[in-house]
């Protein structure tokens, strides 16, 4: 097999995990490009990627793949200027949380040039930024490809292929049921952690001291960049509501047995049913 | 200063742990009590303590601290047992989730023959039984120590000196202002996880096939034992359900300005508290 050019747009902690898992991986040659010159330097100075420049024309010139792993907000000007300056037919993913309507714009900046297929893989972390980035993090992890129905069936394998010589376990959603699915096991949770922590605050701040494991890993996800998750919230609400909404809907059910009877034998079930599910998850090693 | 004899009351994840902690520590001879014979096989096999036999009265003989590691609702008896047979004077704890009417259940079996005092540790674990219990299980974990009005200073001293030999950091709660805590933190929080795992199943169960880190972490308590968390959630069910209240409140505020507008700063502002809050924690090691 030739060796496959990868220009990574974006040195965080999506970005540079991913020139860590490649760095010296037979088959690839990076290039990573930052937006600070203070950036670049300290991506040169730990050998991360075979070229590191501010300069993106540069950097995805010659690229195969292109993988956007900026903030989603921060993408569509980058990808007006990729696509005036890569190469004809380069395929081009992204990291971004929420697809809908991210892959509608990216897809129509790319129409006719590269070949645009989204992707998510989910491995993130409650930390951002280079210094949190790790070569295993996408090891065992899920990555979600949301193909268009108008996307490159070989733009899709090669997309795949990239994620799966990460260490991913792929799997294809549209962008809408990937909306829909990561609203539930992700965004939603997300704003569920960050519900738990201010009623906390509000009701009894002291019991903060006493906090065991428990509300350690609960809690977790709540200690994420604000920025990008309100940002994420925001382009995923309406599914972010939907799971909202039946949250309120399952506690308010259980707040009646347990007013009613608090030994009812329909709150062990209740368990016993959360208890099998979680049991049955594939989860990601720890 | 002296050997101090323990007898433990149960060999599962808590009582199996204080006994692997234990195990060699000069100034410390052990005792541990199982009900089943196949049990105390199972301990002596493995040499975690310097007794163990299904006859309560003489593994508590000999004692100056008994601890009760049982499920709650086993508790009772088993302390009436102990009355009648542990020396007079002894100091007794336990380690149940929830104090307030088990500490004068407890206490009034004890009066005017052992000094007991109630214990939370807060260092549980999903998994349950002798094969979770380590060693290590207690390092910089919160133990919650809930004396009553009429507890015995001393005796109350020597429970705080056992849980910080064991590598605990010890703080004082009366036992309805620890119930009320550990509402919060700890069993409205599981409440909660499992009413997550209950509502994805019931909206869209292939998200269970893409989830992360995130949701491995936020839904982990729910895997704990159904029958124990049952128990725990029904006798301290007043205090679960004000947290339950706060958070359908509280969650029904969030929604309302997602559907208003998504990008409301409002939404920003309330993560970033979160967040405030979760880096503000001290929390037990990984």
């Amino acid at each position: 097999m030739s060796t496959q050019r990868i220009a990574i747009v974006g040195p965080g902690l999506l970005g540079g995990s991913i020139a860590l898992a490649l760095r010296g991986r037979p088959g690839f040659k990076t290039a990573i490009w930052a937006r600070r010159p203070e950036a670049v330097e300290e991506l040169k100075a730990i050998a991360i990627a075979g070229y590191a420049a501010t300069n993106l024309p540069r950097v995805v010139r010659d690229a195969d793949l292109i993988v956007l792993c900026t903030p989603v907000g921060a993408m569509p000007a980058l990808a007006r200027e990729i696509a005036a300056t890569a190469k004809p037919g380069a395929v081009v993913t992204d990291v971004g949380s929420v697809k809908g309507a991210l892959v509608v714009e990216l897809g129509a900046i790319f129409a006719g040039k590269m070949r645009f297929v989204g992707s998510h893989p989910m491995a993130g972390s409650d930390q951002s930024g280079l210094r949190a980035a790790r070569a295993d993090l996408f090891a065992g992890a899920v990555c979600v490809v949301t193909p268009a129905a108008d996307s490159d069936t070989a733009a899709v394998a090669t997309v795949s292929a990239f994620w799966e010589a990460l260490g991913c376990q792929v799997c294809q959603f549209s962008p809408s049921a990937h909306d829909e699915a990561v609203a539930l096991i992700s965004h939603f949770p997300h704003l569920l952690a960050a519900t738990l922590l201010n009623v906390v605050a509000e009701q009894n701040a002291e019991a903060f001291g006493v906090c065991g494991p428990g509300f350690r890993d609960t809690t977790r996800v709540a200690g994420g960049a604000p920025e990008m998750w309100a940002e994420i919230l925001a382009s995923n609400s309406s599914a972010v509501r939907a799971a909202l909404d039946a949250t309120i809907a399952k506690l308010g059910e259980i707040g009646n047995i347990l007013a009613r009877d608090p030994s009812d034998p329909a709150i062990l079930d209740f368990l016993t049913h959360a208890k099998t599910r979680r049991d049955a998850l594939r989860l990601p090693p720890s």
